[in-house]
């Protein structure tokens, strides 16, 4: 069912389906990169753990009608997805100031954003992924005015739904990451992964970071931290 | 006539006016800088070249009804303005790729934007002045979605006036940075200054560079260069 490897990632290798010409297998590393690569590791079991966080969200997602390239979970290791063409942004919403943003506009850690703040990269690693406004991903890429508007109204939906689920964990979502893709008939999708590299998740109570940060920052067993978020996943969402 | 010295900038100094709590009086200097103060120097006669020139475009947008802070030039070096709380973010527009945005986005110079790009950057000379998007300004500054919205609006039709002026002129208008400020009512008006130290300017013809990047690269006599932009502005003004 496999087909060739299409292209491999930092973090996937995406392979072709034999007889599915419309569908591709995203298969899930132990590779963790931080600082556009600057910072590299292999954790044993990282694959698994991010697959299968991202699965859960994206089922949790689907039930909320947000429509994404997502079809199943194949293995521990694999999933199943529609072929898109990614459209070259990285679309990162903020709840609570943290990361790049506090060095860059100067703003303090824990700062509440209310509205949340959306923000637009250009997916360009030589350039090191520079943050974009509305027109320049015009002149940058195919998206038209009215489909961006529509991916942010998307990414803000999105946000939504994901602080709920990550509250009923005890986590609270402090800010993520999202790409989006097109299929073969033009319609844009949510795309790539959900998971603790993509997402600044702090525990509720504890305020702990419990993200792809212990990494960054070296403050925590990155293996640890993404099992305890899957088991918390597992235990709220099976209850329903 | 000229108060107390209420502020010193890279560029000009701001007196109080005397008995007119509501008027300043912006003097400009001779001083030239770049790279964010990074490069330094001293033009004899820049003031001159600068105060004059804002002020012929600053007339001449005011006969096309764009609200700015500009009453009128007062000697060679000076000028007198209404009183306004400067709204800290710089308005970019450009008309032509060239300067950061090329390095920042890998962008080809001389590119053509159709329509323009308008980018804003949150002034602020410890970050760099880095770019924002709509959320950030909405977050960094008092500025409402209303008056942004507007801001941009009165940018780009500000940005059609000084494409007209300067084609007259024999020059190409590349990109420009505007600041805007709010009058004790609350109106928000073009303020600051609009110089060849804020406009990118080619020749029309040869497409040489007639501007501050002559002394951003080295390339030319500063002053010989603002003294031809004066001289070109004044040929064709007059006229009218």
């Amino acid at each position: 069912m496999k087909g060739s490897l299409l292209y491999e990632g930092k973090a996937k290798k995406v392979y072709h389906v034999t007889d599915q010409p419309e569908r591709l297998i995203l298969s899930y590393k132990n590779d963790a990169t931080a600082f556009n690569g600057k910072k590299k590791d292999q954790f044993e079991g990282k694959g698994r753990l991010n697959n299968l966080i991202t699965s859960r969200v994206f089922d949790y997602l689907k039930l909320h009608h947000i429509p994404s390239h997502f079809i199943e979970a194949l293995n521990d290791t694999e999933q199943l997805v529609e072929k898109t063409t990614i459209i070259p942004l990285e679309v990162v919403v903020r709840n609570v100031a943290a990361g790049s943003i506090t060095r860059r506009l100067g703003i303090e850690e824990k700062t509440t954003f209310t509205p949340p703040i959306v923000e637009i990269f250009y997916k360009k690693d030589e350039l090191d992924d520079p943050i974009i406004n509305d027109v320049h991903a015009y002149h940058l890429t195919d998206v038209s005015e009215q489909e961006l508007t529509r991916i942010k109204e998307m990414a803000l939906t999105i946000n939504e739904h994901l602080i709920e689920l990550f509250k009923e964990a005890g986590l609270q979502l402090v800010d993520f990451k999202l790409e989006f893709g097109r299929l073969k008939d033009g319609t844009i999708v949510l795309a790539d992964e959900i998971s603790p590299d993509t997402c600044r998740l702090w525990d509720l109570e504890s305020g702990q970071k419990l993200d792809k940060d212990v990494f960054r920052e070296g403050i925590g067993n990155l293996i640890e931290t993404y099992e305890l978020i899957l088991q918390r996943l597992e235990e709220n969402t099976c209850a329903k």
